[in-house]
């Protein structure tokens, strides 16, 4: 593996079947947020799917290691060419297409017409609430400056084949936007799943899987992923997804 | 306290503060669920309340404890009497109203023009879904045959203050429902809690509280409750729902 990184670039390890990331400082960084969504979402192995603001490309990266291939659409061209620099770093273009573009307007954009999947870790917070990092990288990823809640809801139903799947990690606080904006779009949640940092931590984080032009009703909740155990170290199941078995 | 019991009927205890329950063995006898809304549901001293579908009166009588008033509303004739000799056999009738009626027609029962809040333990399952009892009584308490998930909700939101509060127990699997139906009628839902037979299993109740006219978003989720400890017992905050310290 040969890279060259430049000032303010970092190279870290996704500590699974060697897969590695460039990420800048000056921008966003991806989270455990991520990770856990790239485990989240259910897919064939022959399944295609598509990542809606894909920051430095870690989802398309972790997915690439179980489905056919999946696409990136990223905004923010410094982000983007880093998750097609990551991609070429990783020997992975045969499985993963970063674009850089707006998904505000995908019908612009050269993607297949529909896909088996579409996922998406969105800004989490209004664009009016709490403070707006100065970095406009990181500002545009944690607040719906460029995209809202229900904007990537219907870019993701306008991109499913029918029965197709939509999976997205939120705050657990706007669960009922979530499913709102989904029944409007003609998504169906079928999948729900919280994650606390401690047994005894209420959530903070929420993944959801839903199913486009699928009927309400029939919502399978797991039982809460716990991050900690009570003495603060990581649980095994957190562990499992950084250090796989296999 | 003197009481008389009928063929099939059973004196109950709700453990906590004397309360007693007259319940009939053809009928839908209480269960858990009604125990942990009575419990969820937020409401001050002053408020006054409605139960819709009251069954035997247990949701009144324990919320008598900490609220002003409480109007019970059942359709079944032989509950609804039960619910009224409990009333009388816990000397409460200056805080609970028990009326037999039909919910769907609530314009036609004498009860104030609106409550601080509403609270339902509805049936769980489409009428279609799954074995229906054979005891009409319980058929209707569990099954969707005189009432369903959009009727409970719109009949609430008609008898709320603005900005009163819904409170129901339901299945996990129809969360999505609750939350769609609950935004068609314009109630917002501010609180949830799943509740787990064990800590690693699936949660098989969930509780869900929402303002009416509240603005949609800030969800607060909150630690699962667990029932059972690991080894089988009953965990310290269930027990602490029926041998209260005070």
């Amino acid at each position: 593996m040969t890279y060259k990184l430049n000032k303010y670039e970092r190279l870290d390890d996704l500590l699974t079947h060697d897969l590695k990331i460039i990420q800048d400082e000056r921008e966003f960084c991806f989270s455990l947020d991520a990770v856990l969504l790239a485990h989240f979402v259910s897919a064939k192995k022959t399944a295609q799917g598509l990542d809606l603001g894909t920051g430095t490309g870690v989802i398309p990266l972790l997915l690439s290691l179980r489905v056919k291939k999946i696409y990136g659409i990223e905004l923010n061209p410094v982000t983007a060419n880093l998750a097609k620099r990551n991609v070429v770093l990783n020997q992975l273009e045969d499985k993963i297409v970063i674009l850089e573009g707006d998904y505000r307007q995908i019908a612009n954009l050269p993607l297949p017409e529909q896909f088996d999947f579409v996922v998406a870790n969105p800004p989490y917070r209004p664009s009016k609430h709490g403070d707006v990092n100065i970095k406009p990288g990181v500002a545009t990823a944690r607040h719906e400056i460029t995209t809202d809640l229900d904007t990537v809801v219907a870019v993701a139903a306008r991109k499913l084949k029918y029965h197709g799947r939509f999976a997205m990690v939120h705050l657990p606080e706007r669960l009922g936007e979530i499913i709102v904006s989904m029944h409007r779009h003609n998504i169906a949640p079928k999948r729900l799943r919280f994650v606390q940092p401690k047994r005894n931590k209420k959530p903070n984080i929420v993944l959801i899987e839903g199913v486009f032009g699928g009927n309400i009703g029939g919502l399978q909740v797991d039982v809460p992923m716990i991050v900690h155990n009570d003495d603060g170290s990581y649980t095994e199941e957190l562990l499992s997804y950084y250090y796989p078995a296999n």
